[in-house]
């Protein structure tokens, strides 16, 4: 019998956009959201998320608190990555019998922390039981002005390739847990950067609200995984000067302490979200100066878009190296 | 430690109503969908429902692609339960490793059956992997006319309270794929009930377009369960004539074969995915009259509501009777 990772997502993904595909008006499945026409400009975007307990969380490794925020901030940062500002939230959730109500009251808190974080309300969903997983799913509605979305497939050969923070602190945080190295203070701040995620609403609004700015997108699945995405829905290619991608102190010298790759987590840790944007290259100067005057952190020029599509070309310090890592794992 | 069944789910929404008040504009939590405003008098409706395995199916009494159809048509039942057209679906999906890629294609089968039969765009969701068991999740929005939805809360005393469906024929169809007995014709036909169920959307549109109907919502979990959220919300109490809730001449034969209490079925067997009313007496008969020419079918008067919130007395033939069942229970 053929398995899961046999057939894979993407290809079941493949399948289910050619069984239900968009109507012209709609985007459908293969964005961070979809967007639905609204009245006067406006667009409605909606993405779901689930998290399902022993593949994206271990209840020994993170509180139910985080877990509930988590979900609210993953799902904030699809509707970011567009250009949305997001509103109403709907949740999902099925739980063995067996499971403490405190546990499930304090994933409740964790939802409400990111609620009251991003001004959310919480409508509606459905509670049921479970054999023995918890499962957690969110669909959160947004809107944004239909002018000003961005999506995928916008980059255009010759944009800069940039991001907008630190990448790999999230993988390496979860690497910390599941090899249960000494919690230094390097590594509580990488585990909270996996537990505890700040998407980047603002500026992906702001982003989303300049014309130089073509495709964006999140990235949840590491930078390579994404980036292939990315150039695939806007048939480009891209160059990385893996020098130039963003490393912090903390996951350097976490990475140099335990012999980890700190290249390898950054490129395929995940959970990053941060926003990956293509920025035509005359206007990247002035962005990259307002967007750092605005937030006070920068916005990394990691590359540029080619017309190779879907080559992606890693090079160090200019030289072409090759990168065979495998995408971030569950557990 | 507490377990779920010693806390409830109704306790667990309680919380949540409290922990997340909608805005004056909108309603949330607690009845069939959120209702969220949209422009020019038209409304946005949002319901949630979620499937797990083991728990709402075991894969050896239904067909993947029944699974599929009845996540579809139970999400179908809760925006045309307020009067709402069904527009755009969001699926939220956890399956472990080792699923069989046909029955997944085979549950994609089913969902696109609904689509196509109520005209809905799949727009996308979430796709992960589970440590064991299957879970599913829709995500149903839908659009209303902001005059003509209809809530639970609206039911006032004196109202004829009326069902659009046979009760009880899914519970018996439950029991008898627990029960394992002999497929008769009969037995068949509760089955399809049970694993094929057909909501009533141009049956709720046109209901919630009477003035006179005040109250409405769909039979999910047995009209016993949902009627006292029915009154509870409209501060109501109700009568029930037990000898006029309608059962199914299948229903009835196959009870009797079998030692079933068909009252017991049609009280609490629940997934009935019909719709539970209420209208004013005086228009009581010419709305009945109207359904049945238009439908075919009857508008069954099974009762009335009164003013003693929250009860629900049972008569049989103008006898009170005590009415001691439990409520459904999965798996």
């Amino acid at each position: 019998m053929e398995q899961f990772h046999d057939w894979g997502e993407a290809q079941f993904i493949e399948h289910l956009l050619k069984k239900f595909p968009a109507k012209n008006t709609i985007i459908g499945i293969g964005d961070d959201c979809a967007v639905i026409p609204g009245e006067q400009g406006k667009e409605w975007l909606v993405t779901t998320d689930a998290l399902v307990e022993g593949i994206h969380f271990l209840k020994e490794q993170i509180s139910a608190r985080d877990v509930g925020y988590k979900a609210v901030a993953v799902n904030i940062s699809d509707i970011t990555a567009m250009g949305g500002e997001p509103k109403y939230l709907f949740l999902s959730l099925a739980f063995p019998k067996n499971v403490d109500p405190a546990w499930v009251y304090e994933l409740v808190e964790g939802i409400k922390d990111g609620c009251d974080k991003w001004g959310l309300f919480l409508l509606g969903g459905d509670t049921v039981g479970s054999k023995r997983d918890l499962f957690l799913s969110l669909t959160l509605l947004g809107s944004g002005a239909k002018a000003k979305l961005k999506f995928r497939e916008q980059a255009m050969a010759g944009d800069i390739l940039c991001v907008t923070g630190y990448l790999g602190d999230s993988g390496g945080g979860f690497r910390a847990l599941q090899e249960q190295i000494a919690k230094t203070e390097d590594v509580q701040s990488l585990i909270k950067s996996h537990c505890h995620p700040e998407p980047q609403p603002k500026q992906g609004k702001w982003l989303a609200s300049q014309k130089a700015v073509h495709a964006m997108m999140d990235i949840s699945d590491g930078l390579n995984c994404d980036l292939s995405r990315l150039v695939k829905c806007s048939q480009s290619g891209a160059e990385i000067e893996t020098a130039n991608i963003p490393i912090s102190a903390p996951l350097y010298r976490v990475s140099q302490e335990n012999g980890w790759d700190p290249l390898e987590l950054a490129l395929t840790g995940g959970e990053d979200y941060c926003l990956l944007l293509t920025v035509a290259p005359e206007a990247f100067g002035p962005i990259q100066q307002s967007f750092r005057e605005q937030f006070g952190s920068l916005l990394f020029e990691i590359g540029c878009i080619t017309e190779n599509s879907p080559e992606i070309i890693y090079h160090n310090r200019g030289k072409t190296i090759q990168i065979d890592y495998t995408n971030f794992k569950h557990f």
